[in-house]
């Protein structure tokens, strides 16, 4: 058998402060306004691929978290079928991001690091719906990003359904999409440009609550902040109020986890905050993960300015991180042995 | 002392299905958009209130529940200014609304029976924002009304400061107010005048859920909807569904209650199904209070297809009634005595 070709790729997680929601094709998968979101560190959260090609190979096949999955799947294949004809003209390089967007609308964004944004494009192949960098991971060092995981209950609906039923059912998105967002995306290009925190945090959160309502606009109502979503969007205001300034966003995708936006310098009050209201259990592992965080003390009077009734294990720990790059090319992790199939790991 | 003039008056609670959010005049209470209700009847729901003048009283005062209340209170200064002039001039008779209007907005639909519009008028003054009944209580005697009342821990933000900041915060309560309310006014008084249960149950579930979306779009959002307020819209949409047609239908305003609409038919099984999933204490007083509803049993296949998890004392109680007649004089119940003062009630 002929030794294989390996290439083993991570990639980051992105979070949208512009959020995308709504196809006008669902094939090509293109949106129906464009999007912005920042590329988190893939020190905290990432995916590995490896890839493996070899002529003795007689199928394509796939295995997602060690598990076999269809690779008959048409998005799998458009991405597949696109990779196939590049590779064969050019190799596989340069611009990439229509490519990903095949398979997932928003992953196109995960194809740079730092501030990123999904132009809709024009066009009806699809050809100018691209992700472009609008400033690299390295431009603000000071933002940070916290990730909220709520202790959910119930599995919510998936966002490809969701957001199909949005643009079936819900005038206001239709409004929004038109309307609304390309303003908010000049207004936030000009944020993050000049690093202005409160217009980024205003907007961010403004957009997120845009997104949600169309959710409850859609018909039957699409619910993804539970009680414990809401709690912590009440607790980021307090605590912005409390000190007469916007020193946190939130911002929640298709589900109950909240991502805070925050400088540096106010990491250490805003988690112990946040601990203090959603108490973690004593021995459930480690609550906060990825890059440290200092304690602090919190004043009383902090604490009844924000006066929230306490959550017992309403989160399940928080992810700290920060902006970060893109795609990596790793050497070793081959998640593939040479024979071309999952290497055994336990 | 001259004995007093003693008049009393009942009138009813309405629940609107073209839902009135946003003032375009805080004064005169002048809304953004026209809206639609349903008089309750006032066998379950209604306020009672005495008036009684005498040239030997000196002074104004009021009592609500009872309790002394400010009369300077400029909405209560407004109304009594206005019943005044009118009362010197023609007598109190004849258009009221606009009177009732101005003591809270959606007061003035309170003023006729059955389905009552409140056509926002264009004039600056708001002489043209006046209630009108669409149709008598009499129109549609199939129809049922049923009252969930959420035990609720927490005090909502209250309409008024909150339609305030709605205006001021929500590009889409724009939008709805502008260019979706229009439609669905027109759209409303056709199936209302039709009898046609589906198309009057689906406007009025739209309808709420674009007002607490545009609650969502303030900024900081607005909550009403709390946790079983949810199971509340899940419930009705799975129950439609598994029938394959709209035969309830929910309304929610400014807190976690949810009025259900529905026909006189589908009421008690549509009850024993809240009963299941909202299983009341079992010593805590009557839990279906009102019209009486008659027990059925529920069937495995139905409590399958709706397989919503079971929330113990979600609920407090419900009321059971109709659409019913506007505000009536009654000779009896008078709440104050010939001194003009509040009888002893205990």
């Amino acid at each position: 058998m002929e030794k294989p070709n390996v290439v083993t790729c991570t990639a980051p997680v992105n979070i949208a402060v512009i959020k995308y929601w709504g196809k006008r094709n669902e094939e090509l998968i293109l949106p129906i306004n464009s999007s912005l979101s920042v590329t988190l560190h893939q020190g905290q959260l990432k995916t590995t691929t490896t890839v493996a090609t070899s002529r003795s190979f007689q199928e394509d096949r796939i295995w997602l978290n060690g598990k076999e999955e269809d690779i008959t799947h048409p998005r799998l294949q458009s991405c597949l079928r696109e990779i196939y004809t590049l590779a064969r003209v050019f190799g596989v390089e340069g611009e990439l991001s229509g490519i990903a967007r095949q398979g997932s609308g928003s992953a196109c964004r995960s194809m740079y690091g730092g501030f990123v944004q999904w132009i809709m494009g024009q066009k009806d192949d699809g050809k100018d719906s691209l992700a472009q960098q609008v400033e690299p991971e390295t431009h603000w060092p000071e933002l940070r990003i916290l990730v909220l995981v709520v202790s959910a209950e119930r599995k919510p609906v998936g966002s490809t359904s969701g957001m199909q039923t949005s643009v079936q059912t819900s005038c206001l998105l239709k409004h929004r999409a038109e309307s609304v967002v390309p303003g908010r995306m000049r207004e936030m290009i000009k944020a993050v440009r000049r690093k202005d925190f409160a217009a980024f945090a205003e907007l961010t959160m403004k957009d997120s609550n845009q997104f949600h309502a169309t959710c409850l606009d859609t018909y039957p109502p699409i619910f993804y902040l539970n009680r414990v979503s809401q709690q912590v969007i009440s607790l980021v205001h307090r605590y912005n109020k409390h000190y007469g300034e916007t020193r946190v966003a939130y911002t929640f995708d298709a589900g109950p986890n909240a991502v805070i936006f925050t400088l540096q310098q106010h990491v250490p009050e805003f988690v112990q905050v946040v601990r203090h209201f959603f108490p973690p259990e004593t021995n459930g592992g480690q609550f906060i993960r990825g890059l440290p965080v200092n304690g602090v003390a919190l004043s009383e009077e902090l604490k009844q300015a924000i006066g929230l009734e306490s959550t017992p294990k309403g989160l399940s720990y928080i992810i700290s991180t920060k902006a970060g790059p893109g795609p990596c090319v790793v050497e070793d992790q081959h998640l593939l042995g040479s024979d071309g199939l999952p290497k055994k790991t336990d």
